[in-house]
């Protein structure tokens, strides 16, 4: 990579993967917290649930029981600690955290026990940095403690969002207040009953500088004027009650102090957000890869046919060993792109993270879909995890930027190290020809 | 292939893949059927589901809606067209079925405004071949007309059904009847309010003879000691209201009568039903990489970023041009296969049926895979049927066999050419080396 | 495809892939024919060169031992076949070559033998159909007899030959006389002291119309200013005497009678050549792939390790399987778009040249690959002719137009059925979203 | 992997993967020394050997040009550093040297500069550690000092080498001497004139116990009764003088001393050299990659057609992010197995050779593979070194343990995890299922 223009030592520190001396309690107290809480808590929880009629509300005894396990994580401090360099959370590195985030990553419920799931880390984040005083009281405060979530609302139904300047939802300062319209879909944990407040890209002008013509803004939720019209579906899941949303803005008035950070300063915020978002997601991928592969080798001796256990039939044994590799390459480049985020910040890292996000949430898939091919129709049921996970990784190869957009990040960062014509002279040599 | 070993006349016949003549007016009809009558009705059918409480039941309306549509198939002669070689229905040839086939993959529902949908097709072609003339009379007569609906009951929970061998359930012969106990899940259809008989695999006998050790018995539904445990899902969805039904059989008792054929030769059955309905399906999804294919193109050319259409953009032109290759060659292969059932007969056919069972649904399902990556988040929602598509396809790879099995049948039909020793002087030479 | 746009006629009449009545004697003849002729003359060929001295000339003997098989395929009426709808000539079907192809295609001395060897085919079905009677009868003649040998040198060194259009060479007319300057490489055939004309593609205008910028002349071998600078390598083989050769034309001065069809025409000649040629490759590359799968059973059963045949060891029964499946879907396609020259002409044909050049010599690499990898070292040894092969089919991707190429043409093509708007209703309805 | 068995610090310590302080200098040397001796003696001996006749010996002033730099890497103390925890060499960890080979490998002489190619590097090794002091006297000196070279002669053209276990080579004692019969093929270097001694693998036991049947004998070259029969070709390429030699063994007499380490320890010693030569292999891969890569680029950029540099055209751009991608992959699992096989030992350490083993070679042809295609023609020829770069890699699949191996022995590892049975409760309820 570009490595080559920074200095010997910085480049040898981005090998350096190890989690840090004082990162280590932590991730042995994370594991053990969801081993001994988080795991029952989730069995009792899903039970609850079962028969639920509203899927869009939690069943009775379900948000009790979180709210447990939630005081429990808070009293042993387990709490927060996704907030890098923050006076609040622990302060974790980014590579600490990709550790402990491929833990979280093996129970759904595991991150919002700790209060570390998305899209609340992302706006918590969001606020922490760039947020007024007024706003951080109003809603970072109880996002902190819990109290409430919150959602992120950018993709939008008419446009083609792998161009993150296609935003066409308008917001216009009419005396003290902006005037939201348009449509956004896609909008992860509205259907929550509660989700309080969401953060809404919006088109606030229509200059010539492509980069500064959007804007966020906070948009609390219930509000006059905006309408959740439905949930959309993911392979045919809602996944309700947390839900991804699709919400109508008819002329919704918000006080022009929700503005965050500034007008047309909406694409310098998404890149604050986005490094490591991103990243979160590749580390609890990799916690997925890793129980669909326990899944497929527990399966593959566990049935047999024509006289031999399916992990050792045909081209089986193979399938495992691929995707054992798969995964502990996928490993070590998700801990790079987090250290090359420690150490080069996420500006810099920004090509190790599109890396990683090309990288991964495909790999993934291609693993999960083979576990669920080794369970026969049991796979695709919900009588595994299997289908639900693969919607989730199929999923995050369209969001947060699709597959392709990050491959020309990378590809064209290959490609500007030439640009300047060729000096290797081997190289040129060839060239000529 | 083992063509070799056939005379060049049934070599050359196998390569004239046209529809015969008979066949075209038939072949019209359908396709103008199903765009005057079954696509405005399939509108209505899921605007009058959209709100429906009790997702296994029908919605007012919805059922008088079908019906009618099936009054008119009727009317105009699309009835049972499916049937090959018999007194009732067109008595069409594999081949022509295959090309009728397709179109009916473009609608979900007009296989059965047309009477041709599974799993009633395979019953019905196993009720006309070895049925009595009790059993035809019960059960062959209503599902002929239209007024009842049946399932076909032979995946079990527990076992590798790879094997198709792996069967559990048991049915004793104890006076007059036959009682059966254990549990068979993904039985299509037997969700669906109208569905009255099953047939049902079972291990009849513990002898030596692994090949007569199954039978198939007729059990009518609701059932005393039938119970349906719940629906199996598939990728999230419960396909309601036909449903794939986990069913617990407990002491269920049924008349001798109800044994199809004879005890002991159900896997004879099997290979009956199996060939053509494999095929059927095969054949369907040609229809359905169509769909895929051109909502691709459609998405592609509708939506832009950085500046172009996204069909036009990185590798998506490629990947179009992939998509109609596949197609191509997948239809020229299902029509072989077909083709080859005419001519040569299932048993001999087998190996082409295995190798179109084994080449389609999972190229299938890569082409519907790149049409939800082109779509974006849209992809995967319930706005557009691709999510559904790839669910059903991705479920077909592990149906009648998976795709292991049938190319384990493939591999061992080529290597089996060779074990006689190797006659061809050149290769002999190699070999020595 | 297009085909919709056809009448169901000729749409119907493409899928009828048989071999005509007239040809299967011929066939018959030509199988019969390489069994008992060319086979051992080839093994001879190749003893007498075992230990050749000059890699650029034939051995003693060689040739004679080649002669006396042509006289023998001439007197046997197996010549010149490849020429459709010629006065000399068989007057074949493109269909009925491809199944005559295929077994050409298994052996390397089986075109030449019976005078069907490329790229004297392409250039004597140019002279044939553009030559003037002078130029027929100074170079067809003696080429139809297999007197001479031919080349045809259209690709450059400096120029990226997957746009057509990019031809530096230049031909300025002097008087009476063409005057050509520029390189050539990789021109086939021109190693061999038996080739003795040579069609060259020159830039002859630099007028607007690119497509009427190009010229074919006609330049004899040896001649004034044209210095072979040496071969051109395939994967480490220079394929001696053949050669694909490195050729510079300085100052070559010849008359103006030797331009082929008029000035500007380059183009237009190229159409008429590469059609048949494309697809005459890709027939052959269906022999080589199923020589490569022949290799690999045999020896796959012949080979043992950890107890067990190779070919029954992990994933290989499935390789097989996969490749029997690719090559019979291959195989279909191949035929498919012979008929389409057949029935539609080459103009129309051209989508369906272009997925089989697209799909076949990828696809046959990797059967190939796989063939190596049961061979080990074996596999790219001498010993076996995988690398040879392999070599091949790796370049035809390039050659006539590389892979990208033809995957553009079908894309485009795919696309263009939708650029006047969508009409289904149905995808209209999700377009909209 | 295996890791969880092991304490948390030695997991930590295997994820720290910077060279050591002490190597950089070493390592900054090494690239100085490529880029300012090497580099243009390389240039210089190829080009005297371009119209060298016999191909089997070095042109007049090759060998002066190479010894010359030799001299100049020992007299800067660049010399055997291949040598882990020796007296002699610097002693390097596997770590240290895998950023040191990945260098190596970007050029095709500087190995043997600093005497550190294959196969000398294994054969010193083992004389180092297994040798006597007469062994050492005799064959270690002169190979220290580069004064000859060496072969190991393993495989052979009658076994599948994929089971190490496959030796048919006799060697029986006969008064004081062995005595050898038998053929050896793809003996690496045995071309080479100056290669003068070889260790042999025999099977000297038909006892019971299979992992004591073979032994390791030191044979001279050249030697009464040892034939070279002829090179193996590898793509077409004889790899001349080096060779990859077929030679018979006839009634070879070798003193009893000649064995190595003792008689029925052949696999043992096999262990010590396969760990080390493996890796160094995968390493000097990545630096192929990388040239490949840096071609890919080149001329991707210097090309046009249709208007466009090649790189940017179609999925060009994609394909170059795929290849960084995998190639950051690789690096960091080479750096990872190598940490391993420092903090854990050869032994443990297996599961993570083999998995390196059986991802980079496979991958490295990929991106070769691709690199070829946007080179057109000129990429399989002798104008880029991609053609001969891909036999080498294409090669590599095959050799130490073909790809199907290794992936049965991380296949194999990672069942056996599972194999007690399950513990994990979560996993053990979908089990039961």
């Amino acid at each position: 990579m570009a490595d080559t223009q920074r200095t010997p030592d910085a480049y040898e520190e981005l090998n350096d993967l190890r989690m840090s001396e004082g990162a280590r309690p932590l991730y042995e107290h994370v594991k053990k917290f969801i081993a001994e809480t988080v795991q029952p808590m989730s069995e009792e929880f899903h039970r609850l649930g079962e028969n639920n009629k509203d899927i869009w509300s939690y069943a009775p005894g379900q948000l009790e029981c979180l709210e447990k396990a939630k005081d429990e994580a808070k009293k042993q401090g387990l709490w927060n600690f996704f907030l890098p360099d923050a006076e609040t959370g622990e302060g974790l590195s980014n590579l600490d955290y990709a550790y402990i985030a491929a833990e979280l990553g093996k129970n759904s419920l595991a991150s919002e026990t700790m209060n570390c799931s998305a899209p609340d880390t992302g706006n918590m984040e969001v606020l922490e940095r760039v947020g007024t005083p007024a706003q951080k009281e109003q809603w970072l405060k109880p996002l902190l403690e819990g109290k409430i979530r919150s959602a992120f609302a950018m993709t939008e139904p008419g446009m083609a969002s792998s161009d993150a300047k296609n935003v066409s939802m308008s917001a216009v300062l009419e005396g003290d207040e902006w005037v939201l319209n348009g449509d956004k879909y896609y909008i992860s944990g509205a259907g929550d009953p509660r989700c309080k407040i969401m953060i809404v890209m919006c088109k606030t002008n229509n200059g010539d500088d492509v980069n500064r013509q959007q804007s966020q803004i906070l948009v609390p939720l219930p509000y006059k004027g905006v309408t959740i019209l439905g949930p959309m579906h993911v392979f045919g899941e809602p996944d309700a009650p947390h839900g991804h949303m699709h919400i109508r803005f008819e002329n919704v008035r918000v006080p022009k102090e929700n503005m965050l950070l500034g007008e047309g300063r909406g694409f310098e915020i998404s890149q604050l957000r986005l490094g490591p978002g991103r990243i979160h997601h590749c580390m609890r991928s990799i916690g997925s890869a890793e129980k669909a592969l326990d899944l497929m080798c527990v399966r593959g001796l566990a049935r047999e046919a024509f006289g031999r256990p399916l992990a050792k039939l045909g081209g089986n044994t193979e399938i495992i060993s691929r995707a054992r590799i798969e995964i502990e390459a996928m490993r070590m480049m998700v801990l790079k792109a987090a250290k090359a985020m420690d150490v080069l910040g996420n500006k810099e890292a920004r090509v190790w993270i599109s890396m990683v996000k090309a990288m991964v949430p495909e790999r993934v898939c291609l693993i999960i879909d083979q576990a669920i091919q080794i369970h026969g129709a049991t796979g695709v049921s919900q009588w595994t995890p299997l289908a639900r996970m693969y919607a989730s990784q199929r999923t995050l190869r369209l969001a947060d930027g699709p597959d392709e957009v990050h491959h020309m990040v990378v590809g064209r960062s290959e490609l500007r190290k030439y640009e300047g014509g060729v000096e290797d002279p081997a190289l040129a040599a060839i060239w000529r020809k």
